[in-house]
């Protein structure tokens, strides 16, 4: 119910809100922010709508409409996916505190509070093997092929395909990830039942049916300029990688791209006709001088681009093709699967891992800085990357090794 | 009439003759190779043709046709050009001579002996301001209409196009330069009496008129296989940048961007759509892990990437524009095109400029390499960058510095 409240009373990606709620936890924050009795930063983002939000109608329009809400309490919360966005948000903060940054404003990459989703697929499978596909709703014919075929190749391998569900290419590579009998991820600006154009209720409800339907909005919300910027940084975070099919010189597809390098994500372009000014912006990403996009021609080399871990799953056998509804993390099902996880870890988060003191011993963030000699921003950073692998789990106090890793 | 003999008398690019001329000189190495006086590598890569070969009926069937004869003694021979040649060549014979790689093969870069040139252009001001286009025969109407505009565009700002005088993209872009009213060098792999293909005749006669035709080959001459192969190691050495517009997986044009790449010049490529395999060969140079072609959209982007040197020429004024009949190097033509010159050298040349004594007085290459403190080999090797830019001139014992540069 406080994440309902939350998840209405303010704008997404509000960074006082978040900031807030990472303080107080969901029940003591939606408590606060309904009395009015909060900074006046939180007030400023909450004050419109804090009595008149109504967490009970919106928790029975969504149970109407086959909606669910997730928040990070949920075992079906993306935390492998989120955990880029939300290190990105505890450092951008840490940043600003320490008065090495600007305050973070509105659109800075910071965790959803909560989502409401629809459809069959398990949100937490997503960004294991996933891949965003973006670009402009005024795609050429070439793009919308693309967008398809691409969408079609990576959903027969068992990639999951996240993309908006706009005009243009969003619609082609949904449609192309659904004719592969695959599953596509649509992330959506306003309410989940609201499909924005009105036009794809259809592309709606068969995305609900092979996949899942997501948004950061309670349903009734109509789709605004700024929802979609926010919105834009969850298509990011969902995808391991995000590959730009079309886009003018001033798309919204760039915005996209932006948060994927921005969350270290690896961003790929497809080139097009030098002719066309839908591949402008295709073009301008490869040439850049930082962190230029990867030039890609086929699925293979999507695949190859997405990360080792990518591809060892891929080599790995029964990973690969299985939708996510199939089950959770795959990487919590084996000691096979176990290394896999492993392997995927960087060197701070192996040596967190490394740091939990055996069999079922639960360890707080400051033991385990101790326990690993790895910094407590940085151990706080792994958690959540460890949690979403299946390989720990949340203890009364603190964190615990899971039964599959200990 | 060495030059002519030794044209003729060995096929392009033989490493083991271009050394013994480059020991003896080309009077002593034409007598000896006549007389069958020459080690058995030499030997073995002019015997066939050592007592047949006819440098007066050469000579005499060039006159006819319009074509004259360039050796490194003439004052139109492309020094400039041509010095990331020499410089790799002697790199090379001294690493095989060290040990430390394989003897030099066929095919090498190496610079060649003479050349047959027919046309208003003059050779020895083109790598200045020049870029070589190249591209598949079996080129798609995207590619021509690339290789066509941007031809046209280069040309527009007195930019030389160089290329090979193909069907498909070379005659694309040939025709664009001359479109503009530019200057366009076609490099022939046959004698320049001999157009290929033979359809191309009225292109020849077109360019010869407002640019330059060239040949490694005496008139009579066809082009064969091996020719080919040959005759690109010169495009790309004459182009300041190498552009490839379109090339297939296993294109001609792969084989200029690699010899483009091992002289140290820019590679630039032109995108294309990934369902194109014309455009496959783009899209593969643009992916490499080392020393990636850079993806250009526009003529503007190819300036760019020519070199800081071109650029400042651009904005330089008189130069842009200048179609390279209208003089020789820019930069030996006042104190403004000195400094030019100087900017656009690098460490090591600049220190054997630095190393000369005064006005006028000649030193060696010894004596240099002791002045300058740069080792003899680079000495050898910046010498004809500083004669090409005019900065220095060839005395009768060693080099002294140009009156400009005083």
């Amino acid at each position: 119910m406080a994440g309902a409240y939350l998840s209405r009373v303010a704008e997404p990606a509000s960074v006082p809100l978040w900031m807030f709620v990472q303080r107080h936890g969901y029940l003591t924050a939606a408590a606060a922010i309904r009395a009015g009795d909060v900074p006046a930063e939180v007030a400023s983002c909450t004050e419109a709508r804090r009595t008149a939000a109504d967490p009970e109608a919106d928790l029975a329009a969504a149970q109407r409409n086959g909606i669910r809400l997730l928040t990070p309490a949920d075992e079906d919360w993306p935390h492998f996916a989120f955990a880029a966005l939300q290190a990105t948000a505890r450092r951008r903060v840490a940043q600003w505190q320490a008065g090495v940054r600007a305050r973070p404003e509105r659109g800075e990459l910071i965790p959803p509070l909560a989502l409401w989703v629809r459809g069959a697929g398990e949100l937490s499978a997503v960004g294991f093997r996933s891949v965003a596909v973006v670009g402009s709703r005024a795609a050429t014919a070439y793009g919308e092929h693309i967008a398809s075929e691409f969408s079609y190749g990576l959903a027969q391998r068992g990639v999951v395909v996240v993309s908006g569900g706009a005009y243009g290419i969003d619609a082609a590579a949904h449609r192309g990830a659904l004719a592969a009998g695959g599953c596509s991820v649509l992330v959506s600006a306003g309410g989940l039942d609201r499909p924005y154009p009105s036009g794809h209720r259809h592309l709606y409800d068969r995305t609900a049916e092979q996949g899942l339907l997501v948004s950061e909005r309670p349903p009734g919300s109509a789709p605004h300029r700024q929802r979609f910027l926010s919105r834009n940084r969850l298509i990011a975070a969902l995808g391991a990688a995000t590959l730009v099919v079309e886009a003018a010189h001033r798309s919204g597809a760039l915005n996209s791209a932006g948060y994927a390098r921005d969350l270290g994500r690896p961003v790929l372009a497809v080139p097009g006709p030098v002719t066309s000014a839908m591949s402008a912006g295709c073009h301008r990403l490869i040439q850049r001088d930082e962190e230029p996009a990867r030039l890609v021609t086929s699925v293979a080399e999507v695949l190859a681009y997405c990360g080792s871990a990518e591809v060892e799953m891929d080599a790995g056998g029964p990973a690969a093709g299985r939708p996510p509804a199939a089950g959770g993390p795959a990487a919590a099902s084996g000691p096979a699967a176990w290394q896999h996880a492993y392997d995927s870890l960087d060197v701070v988060a192996r040596s967190v891992l490394d740091g939990f003191p055996g069999r079922r011993r639960s360890v707080t963030e400051a033991e385990l800085s101790r326990l690993s000699g790895q910094p407590i921003s940085q151990v706080i950073a792994a958690l959540p990357v460890l949690q979403g692998l299946g390989l720990i789990t949340a203890a009364r106090e603190g964190y615990r090794l899971a039964s599959v890793a200990s």
